[in-house]
């Protein structure tokens, strides 16, 4: 029975603190023989059931999961121009089949569009089959040639959650783009990951999509991580792949569309944000364990400590939650230390004076007490893990607030993008955008910005000084 | 609102009856543009959803499920000579990344050992690391050239469950195979589909395994399909892989190793075996729609019997059933044909004279009827879900046991295997069993028989007359 040692390094460093967690939360190991290809270790497949378990919770509300194939054949492919100009430098293709060539070549999904919806199709006939609202949860791949990084940028992405949803009318498609942004809020409020929202601008769009709104997170070093992304595809593509219904008077129409994607980056971004010095820090919903028991076993009351802990484990089980003992033969510190990186909310220690007492002493991932009375233990387990979730969000809350700056100038924008975001008014010209880009060494993320933590305000274009309107500049991963 | 329409082909033609519920029942649909890739509709995904969902139930007592890289490069690939052998005219190769060819190309893996046992390499350590237990549940890619079938014969396996354990001994290794042969077969009970495992002949079995255990589930057509296998490994992956342990004084030993598969066959079986000229059958515990409810809407009492649909779905839920009302305006017949089509277990109807009556009338898949009281209506339906289930397992079994026949002579054997499987006495040679398999134009599926459908008995061999062994022939899929 070894003990875990070592320590992280701080998060200040955080990109160190990144690579580390990894696999010392046992989340992810990055040894695999090919570059930006990542194997998941239990625990962090355990932390990613967890989270698309939410997102399907919340997709099944009025969405239906569906699964499409990988390989994606050249001539379907190659048929919507925006759309390959965008990634024809990041697509795998499959060329032979055992020793043989292949007549035609097989793309790797980099993402299901062109998959998809020539079956969509075949499938919508009427008015009455429309809204249509299917999603899957799949691998995709990009031939990524920058510099990977587990779970942020890969070329395997394992855990791509696309929705594709198709309409009667660009406005039906529209009201369903601003569902999905109230849908992706709840994702992230269940995560307790801040977002800003944002329209991004029409040179960073979704190749193919009229516009693309996208959930940035802003990550501990202030740099942003693009975790989520919108699309309303307008009639392009149903004009490409030829979706049109029967509507009520017997004409043919062109149908409107819309995908949005979640990958694992939402997992990125629930480490990255909660997680401190000590190692994972976990919302109770998205922990696979949510509370450790450590009995302190001393000679005194050996036996009946043990048994206290059994009981302690078959009531949180009872009560729901995913409970663990931890009886291993090692100091008490250990054992903390073990759980701590793991990012377990919650532990309950049991001792001989605990049993005489009547109390089980509880402790939170963040190192604070609490003395519970044994009876009815799980109530007050209950109350202080919603009370853990609701610090969880304030603390990240907090943080985001101190890393967005409303600005008024080039200069303090440039102050301003080293420690976080800024706020900048911008007269919606691409010229004004790649000087602010330019100057600042950033990106301009977008405009129309939805988030609670940002006040609404009008001013002048800090390039030109023309009228403008709200945008986020920062730079992203 | 249109009605369903058209009926199946009998069951009696399997082959075209199966194509043809794939897609009546919503399964899947066979038209995506590449051959021997199909899609999952939204209800043959739910399906697939709750079978997997059983299967992760039985490995997560004791296994831990993880996630390995699609791509495995050649280097790897390439390691094990045997295995090589086994699948080189099988694999996609990824050859292009963007408009760049590959340095090292890629294979879409056909099964996992390639990716995962360089990561154990690394990972197992001592031999308390062991044993090790772990799944993964993903796509794989076999490039058939023969003809292909959903669900059956695939080049892309969308649903591949795979497990792979290490062991400090062969004695340990042999356990696991038992354990699984275990899990197997208690997972096929789930689905109420009879199997007959045997073990594989040695030119038969998974390229680089000591020996092969599989499970055969007998078609309706009396062909067999294999629905999953089991093999020991022995050390061979280990001597490639470098896969060692410290033992308890410290030194070196290599591991012993096992893997075990089920693929999406399992729902082929599922299909297969229950289905009738009507529709899918499914288990209770396999179906999308547990129970559906039909309100008897006449002009009388409209109200209450709409009300009375709703406080029934309301309680059935709460009893935590999936449930669904039918209120579509159609007729009663339409919507029965619709559900019937898709499987559903149980049916319950009310209308103003039920609700007279207080009664609720409940009609089973197999068109079995009876009154249940309206007062605890869950506790009803809980015994006749219970009971259709069982009603189920034991048509499966009675059919099962009508394809199976025990024969003493070729001439038997071939007439047998004209309706299902033929277990014969055979010595154990290969020449023999070439002979068997030429005469009688089917595969010699395995000796050393599990099934409680077939009585030991000891013979001699059907070819040679020497003292033989029970062994099952048949045509497979």
């Amino acid at each position: 029975m070894s003990e875990d040692s070592g320590s992280l390094p701080s998060k200040n460093n955080f990109s160190e603190w990144y690579n580390e967690i990894l696999w010392r939360a046992e989340i992810m190991d990055v040894r695999y023989p090919v570059k930006g290809l990542y194997v998941w270790y239990p625990h962090g497949f355990a932390i990613r059931k967890a989270t698309y378990g939410i997102l399907r919770e919340l997709l099944d509300r009025d969405h239906e999961e569906t699964l499409f194939p990988l390989l994606i054949p050249e001539h379907e492919f190659m048929k919507e121009a925006e759309h390959i100009k965008g990634f024809e430098e990041e697509v795998y293709w499959v060329t032979h089949g055992g020793l043989s060539k292949l007549d035609v070549p097989l793309a790797l999904r980099p993402t299901s569009e062109t998959a998809i919806y020539p079956m969509y199709a075949l499938w919508v006939r009427s008015h009455a089959d429309l809204p249509l609202k299917y999603y899957q949860i799949v691998n995709t791949f990009r031939y990524e040639t920058k510099h990977t990084r587990p779970l942020i940028r890969l070329r395997e992405i394992t855990s791509f959650k696309e929705a594709h949803t198709v309409h009667a009318t660009w406005e039906d498609a529209n009201n369903q783009v601003e569902e999905a942004a109230v849908l992706y809020r709840e994702f992230y409020d269940r995560l307790c990951v801040p977002i800003v929202m944002s329209k991004r601008p029409d040179w960073d769009k979704f190749p193919g999509a009229d516009f693309t709104l996208a959930a940035d997170v802003i990550m501990p070093d202030g740099r942003t991580l693009q975790a989520g992304t919108i699309h309303h595809l307008g009639d392009n593509f149903a004009k490409t792949f030829d979706i049109t219904y029967e509507d009520e008077n017997g004409g043919q129409q062109l149908a409107f569309q819309t995908c949005y994607g979640i990958s694992e980056r939402c997992i990125a971004a629930l480490i990255s944000v909660h997680g401190d010095d000590k190692g994972l820090v976990l919302p109770p919903a998205l922990a696979p364990v949510q509370i450790v028991i450590v009995p302190i076993i001393m000679k005194k009351m050996a036996e009946e400590v043990a048994q206290a802990a059994k009981d302690i484990e078959a009531e949180m089980k009872t009560a729901g939650y995913r409970v663990k003992i931890d009886d291993r033969p090692l100091r008490p510190g250990a054992k903390y230390y073990h759980w701590e990186m793991r990012g377990v909310p919650l532990r309950l220690e049991i001792g001989p004076r605990d049993i005489e007492n009547g109390v089980v002493m509880a402790v939170n991932r963040l190192g604070e007490k609490t003395t519970l009375p044994r009876e009815n233990l799980a109530d007050g387990v209950s109350s202080l893990l919603d009370a853990f979730k609701d610090q969880l969000m304030a603390s990240a809350v907090g943080k985001v607030k101190e890393k967005i700056h409303i600005v008024n100038s080039l200069d303090e924008a440039k102050e301003a993008v080293e420690t976080g975001i800024a706020v900048v008014q911008w007269c919606g010209c691409e010229e004004c955008a790649d000087e602010i880009e330019k100057v600042l060494d950033v990106s301009l993320l977008g405009d129309d910005i939805r988030s609670e933590y940002i006040e609404k305000a009008e001013g002048k274009c800090i390039v030109c000084g023309r009228p403008g309107k709200q945008a986020v500049v920062g730079r992203s991963y």
